[in-house]
């Protein structure tokens, strides 16, 4: 483990925070705020400290795929730890574990809150809250990236380790270079929703808090009710963004380059949006009686599949009441995901179908005995080392899955709660059902529950192994 | 496809369950029962179609793993049409669907039951209805192999198919004498179960159809509290044999051959009477206030943890009334399972074990990057073609899970209902909770859901691939 490169990067991710928390200060200036005070504090903490870490560049410069793991998930404690100073110190979540919770639920844009009342927070409070989503959403160290120096050879494996799927495709040779591509759609798409909801007639301060959360696919609103009081054209031009969102963001780069043809070829972007289309179709039909007209059912239907497929968590009624075919249907839906290469959570729609074509794969085999079929995916055979990862992420997830599931079960609410607890953060979505449905919060929970969360939430962002490798003796060792 | 093979194991299938048939007969002559016709009849049609199908030997004896598949799935469904019919003509279940589900439910020896009142079957009914548990538990095709002529071939894939587990060991070389080994082992059990519940003082009738429900891990009974209110000596030797059932049957025959050092040492034994240890400590403890004394609360525990995890289903309480640790721990087992070469049911020990194996792999190759870890149990390496096939095992298991799951919500019983009605019919174990509780019953299922939980039973029983091999156009194809 080379320890010198890990501080030197922790010291950047500390630093770089420094610098975001400038906004929510502005906001803070701006709404004549006086939390502005906690802003500012943990601004100069965080740029101290960063500046303090970073001021000697490290001289061994080795850098390999365990290094990245230790890097991320250390930055993302970190960054989460420092993130929810500023609601303790200014009181406005005094409670250290209940505000590292809804930090940690921010920045890893699971959006799952302690708060029985959102609107009590400050309007910079409530910035900061859904800032952390958009941070969280592309990811901090690929924003690093687009500044850093593009020497050492360690960029790739930091983009490997905080980019969700099974496989990270670079855009153009330099990691640096796609680092940038890939902030600058994000950052171009947030800009264009900001303004169609501005359109509506949405006040600015809600319209950059809500586009930052569908961004991140996070899921903090900055009201009570999360979305419902919104008027229908805003409610849709957030459905329309959140599945957008959940796009591999690869399909934006072929669409840039003019690569119509590949674009709309992408195999898990059509198996995304066929999911989505048929899920919205069979709950608008299910929920039908539930609302005055059919296209009301099918708004609604189709806002509560972006938000849960995408993983994020927005919600405008509380389908814990529908029936249970759509309410496992959405349940299903959490497990599944959006797509690798976008900002959201869950296992992925590029997982879920090799898993299905290695099924299929073992029929074929089984009909034919000595004819070994490969697995494809846009045409690309799929490499055993991938199906091999994929398998054991798999079974990682679910272990990880029981084992909170039993842990939280300790706290003796009922099975559903439980269930759907784990589900909705491990997989980075926000809501459950039952006690942590949309109109409940995570508050009620244990202690030691909320930190068992936590731990899930991180691991459904960086998707297990950097979380793990915290924990394993052998990564630490220094050769 | 060798058809004229196919039919004749089907006809020899259909023939031994006329034979079996006896048995209840003779059961109703001694209770002089007048539901004694409908055994007959359907004897004597069983005979009449299975001598008819296997009059003529096959000449084409060419039988691979796809035949291996398909006449273990197809036996299996007619032996549960069959096996209904004296439930349907004699009128004690007079709906079709529920006679299918009761007698599916047997064989697979799942033991969900339909009826909410077990004692108003007359007594050669049950006695049938345990039987059939007894059969299914190690299985027709094994049973039959003891009795064929030992040549053709087909015998290795007809056990392979038909046995629990990633892989089947034969106990000696040929598989004609292990069959007849393991049904050796399980027969002398057997008695010996009933002998001690007998020397308890408990009815004949009553200790041979729970020991037959314990041998193959089934779950009915015969008194509508299960076995709630028999004495705590039967129910500690019931609680001690479900467990015994649920061992590898190798571990017996290597203590039959006195390798009494090569019996300790099997890995999957030894996690899987850890995990039971385990379970039942903490459970002792987490339900210690809901019974008089510890001894009292250790021996429940003891008994709920072997009926979960070896998927039998007997129950004592409504443990449903527990602390949700409990029943999580209870939920987590019933997915865990038996043993493979077991007559338990669920994903099996040794799957679990592999799989968790190969997260400790994977950790491993992250720390030394360059050093590649085998899998090893019991000292053998695991191949590379075993584990590919246990986690496309797994991963079919949790599609067929999610679309039982989806189907049977359409019935719109709440979540538990539905997550556990699948868990419990899949795994093999019987009861669920809430609505399909031990003090429940799966009697209020729609018609469409109760095929869909048919098809769950027999998929857990066969373990996935043959039940998915009947649909599968290019394995019917006849070259």
């Amino acid at each position: 483990m080379n320890y010198s490169m890990l501080v030197y990067i922790l010291g950047s991710v500390i630093k770089i925070e420094g610098i975001f928390l400038a906004l929510p200060s502005i906001t803070a200036v701006i709404y004549q705020e006086k939390c502005l005070w906690a802003f500012l504090i943990t601004m100069i903490s965080c740029l101290a400290i960063g500046i303090g870490l970073t001021w000697k560049k490290p001289s061994n410069m080795a850098f390999y795929s365990k290094e990245g793991f230790l890097a991320v998930s250390l930055s993302w404690v970190f960054l989460s730890i420092f993130g929810c100073i500023p609601f303790v110190i200014s009181g406005e979540i005094s409670s250290f574990t209940d505000a590292l919770f809804e930090t940690i639920s921010g920045f890893t844009t699971t959006g799952a809150s302690i708060l029985s009342d959102v609107e009590a927070l400050s309007k910079s409070m409530l910035f900061w809250r859904s800032f952390t989503h958009w941070i969280g959403g592309m990811g901090v160290l690929v924003f690093i990236l687009t500044i850093l120096p593009a020497s050492g050879g360690h960029h790739m494996y930091l983009m490997k380790a905080e980019s969700p799927g099974p496989s990270v495709s670079k855009l153009v040779p330099r990691v640096k270079q796609t680092a940038r591509i890939l902030y600058s759609i994000y950052f171009v798409m947030t800009v264009i929703e900001i303004v169609l909801l501005l359109a509506g007639g949405m006040q600015l301060f809600d319209a950059v808090t809500l586009s930052m959360g569908t961004a991140g696919t996070g899921g903090f609103g900055v009201l009570n009710d999360s979305v419902g009081s919104y008027t229908h054209y805003m409610r849709n031009v957030i459905t329309i963004f959140m599945i957008l969102f959940g796009v591999n963001f690869n399909v934006y780069y072929l669409l840039m380059c003019k690569k119509w043809k590949q674009a709309f070829r992408v195999e898990e972007v059509r198996t995304y949006l066929g999911i989505i289309l048929f899920s919205i179709v069979v709950i608008t039909f299910n929920v039908r009686s539930f609302f005055p007209s059919i296209g009301e059912a099918f708004q609604q239907a189709a806002f509560q599949v972006g938000s849960v497929i995408t993983t994020t968590g927005y919600s405008t009624v509380d389908f814990g009441q529908w029936p249970q075919l759509s309410q496992s249907i959405l349940v299903l839906l959490m497990f599944v995901g959006a797509c690798a290469g976008s900002t959201g959570g869950g296992i992925k729609v590029s997982r879920i179908l090799i898993m299905v074509k290695s099924i299929k794969r073992e029929l074929h085999t089984m009909a034919h005995a000595r004819m070994r079929m490969k697995i494809k995916m846009d045409d690309h055979v799929v490499e055993q080392e991938t199906l091999r990862s994929i398998y054991v992420f798999f079974i990682c997830w679910l272990v990880v899955f029981a084992g909170s599931m039993l842990l939280v079960s300790v706290d003796n609410f009922d099975f559903t709660t439980n269930f759907t607890a784990v589900a909705a953060t491990l997989n980075n979505i926000g809501p459950g059902l039952s006690h942590v449905g949309p109109s409940g919060n995570f508050g009620d929970f244990s202690l030691f529950s909320k930190y068992v969360l936590m731990f899930d939430m991180l691991v459904g962002r960086l998707e297990i192994f950097p979380m793990i490798a915290l924990f394993h003796p052998g990564i630490w060792r220094r050769q």
